[in-house]
């Protein structure tokens, strides 16, 4: 394996990031566009092209080496059987090409081998690896799953801040607060239209104000908290029932939960090793070595 | 107003029903398309001429005496700003026409006057009127708001089937309920397909399930109920305390939530004494009247 060219490739739904490993040391590192077949499929074959190309050109590689390299892909929505297969039949320009999924490459990079993931933005996922074996939980998406992301709790927000509204429900804080984060002028009532056919990302945008209004003693928030919390120290349990080693926290809105967990599971959770990208490498180098 | 011809209307997402009235004596009836202006504005005028030409010639009556009859439209969708201006701007072929919500013709052909309407179909809102002045409650859609409603009740039966599949909620036998309703072959996980891109009449299709779950003594579907049955409760309240003299409740599912509401709240409601086309009568009545 000593001076293979390996890329590893980290790709979601609004962007992809490539580096480029040789002799175990990073070299280079590239950024491309949205990465996730199951949303377009073309679109991100041509990211990953790019954001690799970028990635051998910062490593001062011309970027033509590209069919000299091997490549690891950690892609979102790969675990869709007909996205999977779309990947495996694409005449690539790698001389091999790897592939998995985000979570078992961000699982890769974090613990450098079994371990776990708990993923907290937009959305919510978890991903376990014990020996082999795979265990996923949530991950169903915006609004029939994904307790505890941001989307969630954006739509969990705008449900109490409507029931305030109406005298139907308690009184919250929640109520000003989407009113001001919206800059709504015709008051609450205006977050209808803001927010109609509007991407999860934007509801998203409303998850802080509930754990400053939950801080401050807002029992609506308070409530809304909890519960995502409960959602996220099961995750954590099953996990661990599980058995895997270690656990950390990705994602935008991970560290606010962490205040509200329980200690042990706190305790039970670590900073990543190294991003997901060096994870699809590590990827690409146990499959290489096979 | 004798011998006057009115027409009343009744539209909304789906259909519009129309009906001849001479002497308040129901002389024909007509069916149209969808007729609500903030979804489709051209179809809802084309649905409203389609309905009232059919009433016309059910009652024996020429078609283009729509020119001298008098109409009376309730319309989902005119409570908004600007699909209101658009109607009332309408180049519109009767002698005359009056407009207003389809929730106060309901309430007019309900009550014949003061009264509330509650609609739990596909979603949910209510509406009060005493005294001319009017209370809106609820009706922000799926799945900002609409608890009580069909689609609020299958999302939170998804949502609840899920974490039972995941081992991260307690087990409910909602579980196999969504995978038999919507024949997925592949068990539970289908249900993310099966749903992608849908209106929320497709979730609204698992909303009977937990009413017999709960009935069966399922937890997961006893609790749900229940917060669906505080709401409704709630609206009642609210209504009453308004001081509306009389309520309805109409829509597709209002029959199952009178069996877990507080009595005296059921007591409250009574049957409509007339349809919400016969209600767009009176109000044509009333308006040509003043």
């Amino acid at each position: 394996m000593q001076n293979t060219i390996f890329i590893g490739i980290d790709g979601g739904g609004t962007k992809c990031r490539a580096v480029v490993s040789i002799n175990d040391v990073i070299k280079g590192e590239g950024l491309g566009g949205g990465a996730n077949p199951y949303q377009n499929l073309e679109r991100a074959k041509s990211s990953i092209i790019t954001a690799s190309r970028l990635a051998l050109e910062d490593a001062g590689i011309n970027a033509d080496e590209i069919c000299n390299s091997v490549a690891g892909l950690g892609l979102a929505g790969v675990n869709i059987p007909g996205p999977y297969k779309a990947m495996m039949s694409w005449d690539h320009p790698f001389k091999k090409m790897y592939l998995t999924g985000d979570l078992h490459a961000a699982c890769l990079g974090a613990h450098g081998g079994d371990g776990a993931i708990i993923v907290t933005g937009t959305g919510s996922c978890a991903y376990g690896l014990v020996d082999g074996k795979e265990l996923m939980l949530g991950g169903y998406g915006y609004p029939l799953g994904d307790q505890g992301g941001g989307a969630w709790l954006g739509l969990e927000i705008v449900k109490a801040a409507l029931l305030s509204y109406d005298g139907l429900g308690p009184k919250t804080s929640l109520e000003q607060w989407v009113v001001n984060k919206f800059e709504l002028k015709d008051g609450l009532i205006g977050v209808i239209d803001h927010l109609a056919g509007q991407p999860s990302s934007e509801v998203a945008q409303l998850a802080l104000g509930v754990f400053n209004a939950a801080k401050a003693g807002d029992e609506v928030a308070i409530k809304m908290v909890r519960e995502g919390t409960t959602y996220i120290d099961s995750l954590v349990e099953r996990l661990r029932d599980f058995g895997v080693p270690r656990l950390t926290m990705v994602g935008g809105i991970g560290f606010l939960w962490r205040e509200w967990m329980k200690p042990e599971n706190v305790e039970f959770t670590s900073e990543a090793e190294q991003p997901p990208e060096v994870g699809a490498v590590y990827y690409a180098q146990q499959q290489h070595a096979l």
